[in-house]
């Protein structure tokens, strides 16, 4: 596919900034977005679509710059995530549907973040960066579409913690929803999820450079996000993907610690796909998506008194949803959307579950288009 | 059961130092060990049992001082690890057999380790302290064995990290022992396994204080001690309990990190438990403890050329083996256990192997005596 350019939405001002959930106050936000396709004259054919956690709104095409985030938009983001999922006659057929897709409020794709300018002082959030929740991240992607004037979305999608967004979208805005796909995603963290998102917080916090997140002066906490990715790119990948690719590396003369010798191909591989991260993402940034993502519970995001109460509304307003699950996935388990299928049917919404045997685990959604591409074709061709 | 009084045992000496098998050499070593039972006159009862990784020599009975290590023998070790398994009539049985622990080279219960006095230099040998291996570990033990003149023993018993010893012992001198008690254990690492210490590594490598492991005159690591506790301690208790027992948890008013505040009971239950651990144990034996099971391969420690190599010498011997699994084990799969007892049957050697069902995990071995004790008793007292 052809260039892709990242546009900027702003919206808030001092008269009328934005509040967070959690007590935040951000005068003006500014969201990273690109879109695909075009919107047609009564704007009924737009799907909002969310990334991943380490993802960027630079879902397609190809995109090499982003005005003013400078090293960090790494030769490796410069083809889009999904760039075999969205294009003419793909599953998000761009001759039909105008596709959204922005990066999150807190990110370091060219959306306010931490590393972004406090107005107030000139100078980098850092620390004061407030904290985000998935409820707020879709409140302001709601504006970007009224921005647009579009009403209803043919439909919401997101992999992942794009998942979770796409059900707070699709619950707090039920009656702008017509489809809901959520792949490899689930309803609320579970108690594993919890665990290896705090041991991820905790490696950045500890990290020498780190200074409370007030480092973008000096040096950045470079081997505290090394390590954070390290312990999630195991539940990313398939153990024995990890194995096959580690034997194809060589061990690095450089891979000494203050004390420890890297020892094998392994150890190797892993520090470096943690040191090429560090490279492309920052750790302000991490430790914001991924506290949103683990305090995640549906019925907080919505509003809700329970499950029952938040997917009424679903069933109100005729959603339909199609959730995949990925059989080798350990990040977010089988069980998970097995639990969001269950609160689903009960609440009698039509809802087709699809489980696609794969030996990528979670990763598949980015590798294996033709697993998804039937099901999510039908159903946006159906609506 | 009474109390019991922890002894040292010295080997080595200027002219005779103890080499180690990555280069590191030592003029005197010292293991802290204790015993139960009484050794017979033949010297033919003795059962050498062996540890886990954060555990001590101090296996049974009760133990409120061991000399010279202060502070760090915490009032929650007093009582020994085993002391439901270890006395008169129990799995060993102590009005039959000799029994004898001794805490692992480079531990920071009272054996040579990073904490001790390098003589050369009358300070903490820190940084300096050797790599050891397995095989290390074994010969070092050995040596204790021959202190007591004791031959050959009636069993070679180690659960976790405990029972890679114990295969190493009885691989390296397969005709001093009769029989293996392996618990929750296995043959070789995995990939799981080596992912899982090398972020434990990590994290403590990159704590502000570690100082590549000279920190004995300053603060020590603790928060990346804490982590490292915290990323292991989710595989040796099910994850079920952790959230048990983190509901009757109350959120800690300091449990405040540089940015990220501790949001549930949680959160700071798994913080609770690494502070907890910090306060017993040295990072610097952490490391080299893990670095040692990291890189274990049963064929490479006892210098074979293959695990058929391996185990004939242990069919040759007459050894007999009883290996344990616990179904909801996370830390040793399964899976592990039964790669251990493929080798042994090919290898044609008298092998039983028992799968216990708990709802505990890893930690099982430690809290239901009753799984154990049966077959154990049964083993010992056929031979």
């Amino acid at each position: 596919m052809s260039n892709v350019t990242t546009r900027f939405f702003h919206t808030g001002s001092a008269t009328d900034p934005i509040r967070l959930r959690d007590g935040g106050e951000m005068e003006e936000v500014t969201l990273a977005y690109e879109t695909w396709g075009e919107l047609n004259e009564d704007r009924s054919n737009a799907i909002l679509l969310f990334h991943a956690l380490s993802g960027s709104h630079h879902a397609a095409g190809f995109n090499p710059d982003i005005e003013a985030i400078n090293g960090i938009w790494q030769p490796e983001l410069h083809e889009g995530w999904w760039s075999d999922m969205i294009g003419p006659g793909l599953a998000l057929d761009t001759n039909r549907y105008f596709i959204i897709c922005a990066n999150y409020l807190g990110g370091c794709y060219g959306s306010s973040g931490p590393a972004s300018l406090d107005p107030e002082t000139g100078k980098p959030w850092g620390s004061r960066f407030p904290h985000v929740t998935a409820a707020d991240q879709v409140e302001i992607q709601a504006r970007l579409l009224d921005d647009f004037g579009i009403g209803k979305l043919v439909a919401v999608i997101g992999p992942s913690v794009g998942g979770l967004l796409a059900l707070a979208f699709a619950t707090r805005f039920p009656h702008r929803v017509a489809n809901v796909v959520s792949i490899a995603s689930g309803y609320k963290t579970t108690v594993l999820n919890r665990l290896v998102l705090f041991e991820q917080i905790l490696a950045i916090e500890n990290d020498p450079n780190f200074n409370g997140g007030d480092y973008y002066e000096g040096a950045p906490p470079l081997y505290g996000l090394a390590l954070a990715r390290m312990i999630s790119h195991k539940t990313f990948v398939h153990l024995d993907a990890i194995e096959r690719r580690a034997r194809q590396d060589v061990v690095q003369p450089d891979d000494v610690l203050a004390w420890y010798r890297v020892r094998d191909q392994f150890q190797s591989y892993m520090l470096h796909q943690g040191k090429k991260f560090v490279k492309r993402f920052d750790a302000n940034t991490y430790l914001r998506i991924n506290d949103m993502w683990s305090r995640f519970d549906g019925a907080q995001e919505g509003d809700a008194g329970s499950p029952e109460d938040l997917f009424a509304r679903v069933k109100d307003a005729g959603q339909k949803w199609l959730v995949f699950s990925i059989d080798s996935d350990f990040c977010f388990y089988p069980e998970e959307q097995t639990e969001l299928v269950t609160h689903l049917e009960k609440a009698k919404v039509d809802v087709m579950h699809i489980t696609v045997h794969s030996d990528k685990g979670h990763d598949s959604f980015l590798l294996e288009p033709n697993l998804y591409t039937p099901h999510i074709a039908w159903v946006l061709g159906r609506a």
